[in-house]
């Protein structure tokens, strides 16, 4: 392709509503433009890394079995009332009505429908298993759209479905589809890493998200230094985090006046804040929970709901709440609480490792000081968990080893959701025996924008972007420095033909433009190797390939360009 | 890729609201499935098919210097109020309020975001011309959805849409279209015809429509025997049909009771229909329409919009509209009836040309007879226009030879629209004299999934589909008679890894069904070659090659099987 007629409008400033880089930077280099909140239109250069890592999709889950479909956007309003999630699935889901009034819904995911598709089709165990796929936009209408194509409005996804006649078929398809993740993660160039996540709202017993570790990333991974170990921080298992034992001091009301955090009251009190615990108060639906963890901790809200059997996730409890059980917020703690059928106590199991420790009084300005839980906690009332999140502090759960912290961008997730859905949309099939069972299923999503957003991410400098070599919208920028001279565009083109013919994905930028403009272009673009033809290296029947990612520069006599670019992209 | 692994459920029985083959053949084969009215999802077989339609078509695009872009499905209402067509568009149009209550539709179509997008980007005529695509689900929520992918709610489009400085470059830009779709659909292997078409709502001054030959088509397309006339009815411009002069005779009033049809009156007064002439009476808007052509001729509502510079299109006139002007439904003509702001009296040319002919009285149960227009009418109250549907008795308009009438699915349009949206939306270009010009647009769509479903209503029998070769979803399928037998099995996997491996896209029925289930699947499917491999031809080392198109059968030695297939293919 000529650069000089390709659409790719760069632009000087940083737009002022960008607020991460790989936004920033589509949007300087002309790969995308935004129409409206959380909402983007991808230009030629954008949709060329989009169609790359589409395809390297559609090899890897071919190449293990999976089939592409298509199903519709539309999805009618019956199979997610069928399911339950019609109304669970809350103001994220784009609900529209036709022209009879009929309810639709623009796809959030397809589990309901490719159920329902299946079930019609499949009636025998001999037919499993079955393994469906599709790459289509989506919709979810979040709260607050931000941070470009990771978190945007309508985006596009790869979602897959497995089905399978028994739980054991149905680990072999996950495993199969976590493999299949990782190869794609990997010929994308991303730094990843699959962690244990949390199952959510979507249901099932066993779920990995594959994480692309990047600062801008809005997950909290904590991962083993020694071994695979890796876990969203809201999944990963504490340990429990003893104290040396102390000689339990009388309890004793201290007056803290308006110091209602526990940070304040530590400080006020000259403690060290593990010798504090803090009070976190939530609600699912109509119950209070108290959540009580050590005061260098903090609460793992997954681990709270799991702790009650919540079937929602926990929300801060509101003022009105509070008043309702009894609770003075800012100065709580377990200590001569009761327990009723609105009102539990969750206590971290650290927390009751502690001794003469700082916690609230259950009265304005007040707190007790030699707390000891094991002695002054209820027992009856009570119900210990590990409820905290894990830390650096902790050691991994697998080979106690230290553990390492890192932000993660979400780009793939595996679900094994059981019968959840087969079972709701009655997807059945006959055993050997004739006998009807449930089928088994899994689903499998990858963020494809927001896999191009992650490599930018991943590998960007202060001049631009850095493609990793697979996902590039070219791989080679051929810059001759005046394309106005013959002998450069001469050279320029002889190359040019040459690489094309040789099948590598090369952009010539005949535009009549300066050099440095040309050059800037080029970093800010991130082509992974630019040839540059000028008169220069041209007296020695040569020219220069740089490297973007190490900026590295070689002279190449011009007959050896085509094996020197073909060899220099294989390292890339 | 192996039978056994392929989901792809056929039917026996033709599904009881498929309306159409294509729609019947594609449920029954496995294509694709029915979700809600007019919603469909597409499963392997089909899906593949489509993605050989968009492979071709995005080959053909680029080769024309167009380039790929995505842009939401979502689209902002106020695009739309800007260029007047969020109430133009009327209920097909889906629409939906987000969270926010932020309103939005489901693209119909592009023309406003496109020229939002380019109109803050182009400033220059150096950046022109400009030619962007995308192959996307368009959503129009049909009144009556049906014939399967003709007519459905949701399907895929390839819209694009070009820039150009003027008029005489937007016509360069509007031939290359023209000509790339003329490969594109070539290469898929439609019997099709460009012809001449109406403009209708989307507005613009010159298009074409490529419309697919085929019974089930919803167009009337009239093209020359001998030229390369050919136009969609709505448009084929009729010529001025001369009756032999005769003695005007005396008018005259006849009872016609309850003869309100002009068949009636003919067959009650026994004269051939070209003795009679017929009043239709349509309103646009509060405007009341009395159109006049010869009773064996059909009014051409589009001709008649034209005449009277009709904003939209004409509808039936109500019979409150006809009382309103006076008219008394089905005995009109236009006979001593005057012309108002409110009424319009609009003469095809033919009427004209009449002698002694019988129309309406202009009251209840009563006819004229020996109408002369020509003496009769008031010129000054009447509209004469061409306003009557060409028909197989005109003669080209070009070059006279006789005329052909033919059924259309239409799969493509190129329109050229002037500046109507980039007026509107104000996008504009400096040219060399740095004064501000709209740019000229065109705009070009491709029904993806309707070109599936017109390629299956031209060429399927009695058995099933039988593809063109470039949208087959597998152009071979090898069919061992008995799965169980290893001898033919190994065969079968032989010939089946090397035509893999000389890229022919082969699928092994290795099901251990029964032969005469794999025949039928064979040519339900479609696939355009079917290998048998038997121990009758095995004997001799051959194996069947049987073409789906003609029913040929040919034995071909096992070694010359990839040279045999190659060659069949290339001529298929």
């Amino acid at each position: 392709m000529l650069a000089s007629k390709l659409y790719a409008p760069t632009l000087r400033e940083v737009p002022s509503d960008a607020d991460v880089v790989s936004q920033q930077l589509m949007l300087r280099a002309g790969f995308m433009r935004k129409v409206a909140n959380g909402l983007y239109s991808f230009l030629p250069l954008g949709w060329r890394s989009i169609k790359k890592i589409e395809a390297i999709i559609r090899e890897e889950m071919d190449r293990s079995g999976a089939q592409e479909v298509m199903m519709p956007i539309l999805q009618p309003a019956d199979i997610w009332k069928e399911s339950g999630r019609w109304n669970a699935y809350g103001a994220e889901m784009m609900r529209i009505n036709d022209r009879h009034d009929v309810e639709y819904c623009l796809g959030p995911t397809h589990e309901e429908m490719i159920t329902t598709l299946v079930k019609n089709e499949i009636n025998s165990y001999r037919q499993l298993p079955v393994n469906l796929y599709q790459i289509q936009s989506k919709f979810r209408d979040e709260r607050r759209p931000r941070y470009g194509l990771m978190r945007s409005r309508e985006f596009i996804m790869k979602d897959g479905y497995s089905f399978d006649i028994d739980d054991a078929a149905a680990d072999v398809s996950y495993k199969t589809m976590y493999d299949a993740y990782s190869r794609i993660f990997t010929r994308c160039g991303l730094t990843f890493r699959p962690v244990e996540a949390d199952s959510g709202a979507i249901g099932g017993s066993n779920t990995h998200e594959f994480m692309a570790i990047a600062e801008a990333g809005e997950a909290d991974i904590i991962h083993c230094s020694a071994c695979d170990y890796a876990a969203n921080i809201e999944i990963g298992k504490p340990g429990i985090m003893k104290q040396v034992e102390e000689d339990l001091k009388e309890l004793e009301v201290v007056d803290t006046p308006q110091a209602s955090t526990i940070e304040a009251v530590a400080e006020m009190l000259n403690l060290p804040l593990e010798k504090t615990i803090k009070a976190v108060v939530y609600a699912i639906e109509d119950k209070v929970i108290l959540a009580m963890v050590r005061g260098d901790h903090d609460v793992n809200e997954v681990a709270v709901q799991h702790a009650v059997n919540g079937s929602v996730e926990p929300e801060m409890a509101t003022p009105e709440q509070l008043e309702k059980v009894g609770l003075t917020a800012g100065f709580i703690s377990p200590v001569g609480l009761k327990q009723t059928d609105d009102f539990a106590i969750v206590v971290d199991e650290s927390v009751m490792e502690t001794y003469n420790v700082c916690g609230g009084a259950n009265k304005a300005d007040a707190h007790y000081i030699n707390i000891n839980p094991k002695r002054d906690f209820n027992t009856e009332d009570i119900i210990v968990a590990p409820i905290r999140l894990i830390t650096k502090d902790d050691v991994c759960p697998e080979c106690h080893s230290p553990l390492e912290y890192s932000k993660g961008i979400e780009v793939g997730q595996v679900f094994k959701l059981g019968t959840k859905y087969s079972e709701s949309l009655q997807a059945t099939y006959l055993d050997q025996n004739g006998r009807p069972n449930a089928m088994v299923m899994g689903c499998y999503g990858i963020g494809v924008s927001r896999t191009l957003a992650a490599a930018i991410e991943q590998y960007h400098d202060e001049n631009g972007i850095i493609w990793p070599r697979a996902i590039a919208p070219f791989e080679v920028v051929i810059v001759p420095i005046n394309a106005k001279d013959e002998a450069l565009m001469s050279t320029s083109t002889t190359i040019y033909d040459t690489l094309l013919n040789d099948k590598v994905d090369v952009l010539l930028d005949d535009r009549k433009d300066r050099a440095g403009v040309k050059f800037k272009d080029a970093d800010l673009i991130g082509y992974p190797l630019r040839i540059t033809v000028s008169k220069n290296t041209l007296e020695s029947n040569e020219v220069e390939i740089r490297i973007r990612k190490t900026g590295e520069a070689i002279n190449c006599p011009i007959g050896e360009v085509s094996g020197k670019v073909q060899e220099l992209l294989s390292q890339l």
